[in-house]
């Protein structure tokens, strides 16, 4: 780019920012945008992100809202925090995630980070050694995908099984593992796919895990937000066979994703994770890296130890109600299946049947219609991983969730093979 | 590292991220080690972190946590805020950055931030094409350092003047510049070096990056923290002759660092920056990466609009007394040397005279011994890129700079050559 003397400015936008794959939120504002330019007059209808805060029914609890005021008002909370988080949150993380362990975790192996973004942003460039290559799920959560791209860790992906409730593929996992692959990772309960996974399931994983020689992250950002038949089984029940990273985050099972307030715990009662550096790396690499709140750290404690049980079954029933009109609907839209009712997370997979369809060309074409038709917004399944599928988030009003999926028919249908 | 079977676990810490500058965190951490095992039994003083807030002094204001307390309390900020903040958050900062500058900053001028931290942590990888180089102030602030590391920018260093009030050495600034330099860093008021920019500077500073075809990205962190003889210039002044990247935060001005909210603000009249992909790239960067508190964002209008000005004298009164019990006591240590009275920010860097002392081998020992006998922390000029000196906050309440100085004196006279 010219100055005005005909000579150049030396800077420009590091091209290689912009290779990583589709960001959701990128997606997302190319939607909004075709939405502001419509005319159709429908309200917006917004089954794309997980983040049901809009509706009040989706209110997280007047405990958390006072633990945090309480800590905001103190004067006592306005400092920088430690590097590794208060010692009072890093407890109470530990007991909380205890309560379903086999054994109990120290306050030292919780740190505190800037939501579960954060989480997956730290200990990404902490696996990353040269030449280091990770596992991630097929369909899973693109930030694992934009963030390895910026630490130059090789990225292989082994499927989930839509036939088999969204299990691991794990022969194919084996197969792409070699000596340079560091860890894989498990969502669980399953962003995007809506299944949780099997205690037996995640023994399987763990043992194979073992025998390839790496670690699992185990994504637990929905921990507990499981509201079918399976009930949510943390990883770290099988921390003595495989050391296990695991993320987790206020935001989902306390409605609360404008909180930015997650943790890493590393669940490893072997000390694998400190005796190959990991430990030590999470916190060099946390002591360059801007921390959450200070006061929101002090309310955690109060939010843990003081929700009510009512709080957490009323969301359940909320979810179980969604993934009830959702599978019912799908039922009668030729053009989409959904191959395993939602029984977990706050969202869930379907497939495009092109031959039932015309004049769409692949499922980001298929949102970017909906959303000029319909004003309805869902994600494209590319940018989860999964082309021509879509992505449905379940955590919005009842309500907004049928008339969303009316109109996503009423679209179907129109566009349907006459 | 074997598994019990004689088999290896393939992953380990990414040494990589060990061989960054020596960071503030981490000798911070070794210091506090050095106290907890000695047995002076002396109270500690810290002299080395800016962050006031231990001390009732230094309260931010009501104004502050009441905004705060009420955005956390209203169920409206609890969903994850939008790419690039909260649009009300972004014309405040807009506005209010513009009451300093011949021009009017719109609010897509603004990008909210996780503390002043992520602003160096999203501006720096959006600059690193491959091959290209940054120039660093020394002394500086090391997590430029750290962050250039991770995204494989080269730094270079050009010097501030200690003789010349710590002004750029703009000779040598131009003689390391070459093709592929993008940028130059500048921190004003100045952290460590307590100076403050005058205009003629940095409108010579201006003049000399344009020449060389480089942005400027001016930390101002501490903005408006000037207690001196020379007033605070904002950098975006001179945007019309260069484009400037700002970068600010409530941290300094607020006493409230835990508060983790900062921006980035693009000051650039002739949108260079849009030309050259920079802002796009900046807003691709936020995609994936996590944000500030959405309730902090809400806060921030009332913080910026309604704090009252005799807050402010208040504590910049107590600054500039800090700098005079500071340079007084300075005056009385042989061994150290302030080339400069503190005028802005929230520390000095003192020279230490090695001719002077014995049994000491650097400035790292320095501290190391002073934290051992004297249980008073400061900062080793390394850790800011200035081997030899120290760096000494001055945000402390006066009765504890006044005893930590005076054990620092007690000190350096027991170790002078006799
Ligand atoms: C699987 C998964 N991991 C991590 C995150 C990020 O968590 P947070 O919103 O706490 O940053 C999300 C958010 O949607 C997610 O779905
Ligand atoms: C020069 C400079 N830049 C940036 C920062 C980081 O700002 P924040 O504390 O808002 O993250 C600091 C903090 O001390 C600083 O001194």
């Amino acid at each position: 780019m010219e100055k005005e003397n005909g000579e150049k400015w030396k800077f420009q936008g590091n091209k290689g920012l912009n290779t990583t794959s589709v960001s959701v939120r990128g997606v997302y504002n190319m939607l909004m945008d075709s939405i502001n330019n419509n005319d159709n007059n429908k309200t917006l209808i917004r089954l794309c992100r997980v983040d049901p805060t809009d509706n009040p029914l989706f209110r997280t609890t007047p405990v958390a809202h006072e633990a945090v005021a309480a800590a905001a008002q103190s004067f006592n909370f306005n400092c920088y925090p430690p590097t590794v988080g208060l010692p009072d949150a890093k407890r109470a993380i530990a007991n909380y995630l205890s309560s379903d362990l086999p054994y109990q975790l120290s306050p030292e192996d919780v740190f505190l980070t800037v939501g579960g973004t954060q989480a997956i942003d730290i200990i990404l460039p902490v696996l990353a050694r040269p030449g280091a290559n990770i596992l991630l799920p097929r369909p899973g959560y693109p930030q694992y995908d934009s963030r390895a791209a910026c630490c130059q860790l090789e990225v292989r992906y082994f499927d989930l099984l839509p036939q088999k409730g969204w299990e691991v593929d794990l022969d194919s996992l084996e197969a792409m593992t070699d000596d340079n692959t560091v860890a894989m990772v498990l969502i669980n309960p399953s962003n995007p796919c809506g299944n949780v996974f099997t205690y037996q399931h995640l023994e399987k994983v763990a043992e194979t895990a073992k025998k390839l020689g790496i670690c699992v992250i185990s994504d637990e950002v929905y921990a507990h937000v499981a509201f079918g038949n399976n009930p949510f089984v943390p990883m770290g029940v099988f921390s003595s066979i495989v050391p296990v990273i695991t993320i987790g985050s206020l935001s989902k099972r306390w409605l609360v994703p404008g909180w930015r307030t997650g943790w890493i715990a590393t669940c490893d009662p072997n000390k694998i994770f400190q005796k190959t550096g990991i430990v030590r790396n999470i916190i060099s690499y946390l002591e360059i890296t801007s921390d959450p709140l200070t006061f929101m750290q002090a309310a955690v404690p109060q939010i843990l130890e003081k929700t009510k049980a009512e709080f957490h079954l009323k969301n359940l029933n909320m979810m179980r109600e969604a993934a009830d009109i959702f599978d019912d609907v799908c039922k009668e839209i030729p053009c989409l299946t959904c191959p395993h009712k939602p029984e977990g997370a706050m969202a869930a997979m379907v497939e495009i049947n092109f031959s039932q369809v015309k004049g769409i060309i692949d499922d980001v074409d298929f949102c970017v219609k909906l959303a000029k038709e319909e004003s309805v917004i869902l994600l494209p399944g590319v940018t989860v991983g999964l082309k021509n599928w879509l992505r449905i988030s379940l955590a919005v009003d009842p309500s907004d969730l049928e008339e969303g999926l009316s109109r996503l028919k009423a679209f179907s249908l129109r566009h349907a093979i006459s």
